[in-house]
């Protein structure tokens, strides 16, 4: 037999059948000063984009934006996709996080799930701007305990649909890992923001307090000084600044 | 509708067929003394097992030993049960490197692979002992060209299998951002080695030329003086030296 033969005589419906679905994690800070209480000026929080199923299985519950890929595209092509039919957002750039491939993880059939993250500087999204779609604000404990809010809902992480608080766990850890040793911290940024609300973000993602005069030093050699300063009633002006290079910025 | 009805309508052949597959990428080092020229004693080779096809496609093709997962296993399982059907390896620590989808890259079907990285410091393996089962040498220039030799073969890396060139260079680029800043080099490295050996593999990985002094002064908090001698005719003998920890080596 030649491989043509073998080709034309193959039947992928002899196999179990097996279907891919991508999730996208899509994280950033929401960087809207709260004027009403100008003590927490500096307080910048994590933000997740989340949707409400439309559908069964988990119908109503929060999930990440996700589906089917399509039989000729890419699981990259089919994570921008989706994430443009359901949110709106486009153009991002769009990592590989993990590939989620539990036997039990959806209860229509095995669904193996390539998992997705990005990190966007905005909480804006272009799409339907219907109450399916929120950011919600997530923190992360040092021994990885997740709790998520809404400005109108407050949400026990296991109440995501799937195994998608697993998903949004190891995009959170993903994420700790490397601000460590890489600059994609500042893919979350807005273009101008203060040693403290850098900081802020720094801390919540590694779930612990940092000195700030370690985390200065650590932080300046990649900060420029734009030369202006906050005017927050109250606070002594900060400086702002902005990050050095946008180069490799994008690389997680 | 109820989400039971929902579920027990679902028919799983309605969609397009997509199978999946594991390839597992094993990297090792090769710590064999070269007694015959001694003045390539201490230049260890980094290697990466591989397989010759069986079957069609790519029949009589080298390969990345991989397979198709079974219905009721995690992908991690399926690639430890295939690696030790088709290698005998067991037991080893296999991380998830990455997954590969793009919708040609397998003749038959839509096939996407979830494939999985591990370092293991010996090229030995337990299983079929034949001559379709090989470590081969390999070498990254630092512009990303690769080559593969074993001892018997020399292999253009374009003769891989399916788009295992591309899964193998992406393996070796995950060795090559993780080795900077993590301590997984030491799973490649025999128990005892020369800071000269461990800076020869380190210069492979890279694909280049690192120099003596820095390189020690790097990496000596890392390691224990075992207080031995390498003992080569003609050569001045070289402390042989130990990973200071066990802990986290494995976290690729």
């Amino acid at each position: 037999m030649t491989e043509q033969e073998f080709l034309r005589q193959y039947n992928p419906t002899n196999y179990d059948p097996v279907a891919i679905s991508v999730d996208n994690v899509i994280f950033s800070v929401d960087s809207r000063t709260e004027t009403e209480n100008y003590r927490k000026s500096d307080e910048q929080k994590l933000m997740i984009l989340l949707i409400k199923r439309k559908e069964y299985p988990y119908i109503n519950k929060w999930s990440l934006p996700g589906g089917f890929i399509n039989q000729y595209e890419t699981l990259e092509e089919a994570a921008m996709r989706i994430l443009k039919q359901k949110t709106g957002l486009n153009d991002l750039y769009l990592e590989q996080l993990y590939t989620f491939g539990d036997p039990e993880r959806d209860p229509r059939m095995r669904i193996l799930s390539c998992a997705y993250l990005s990190l966007i500087n905005r909480i804006e999204f272009d799409g339907p701007n219907s109450s399916d779609i929120a950011w919600f604000e997530i923190k992360l404990s040092e021994n990885n305990e997740m709790t998520l809010a809404s400005e109108s809902v407050k949400l026990s992480i296991s109440a995501l649909a799937f195994d998608h608080a697993e998903i949004v766990l190891k995009g959170l850890l993903r994420l700790r890992g490397k601000i460590e040793y890489s600059d994609i911290i500042f893919n979350l940024m807005p273009e101008k923001f203060t040693i403290s609300q850098l900081q802020h973000i720094y801390e919540i993602i590694l779930g612990r307090k940092l000195l700030p005069a370690a985390f200065r030093r650590k932080i300046e050699s990649k900060l420029i000084n734009t030369g202006e300063f906050t005017s927050q009633k109250g606070h002594r002006p900060s400086q702002y600044f902005k990050y050095r290079s946008n180069i490799d910025k994008y690389r997680y």
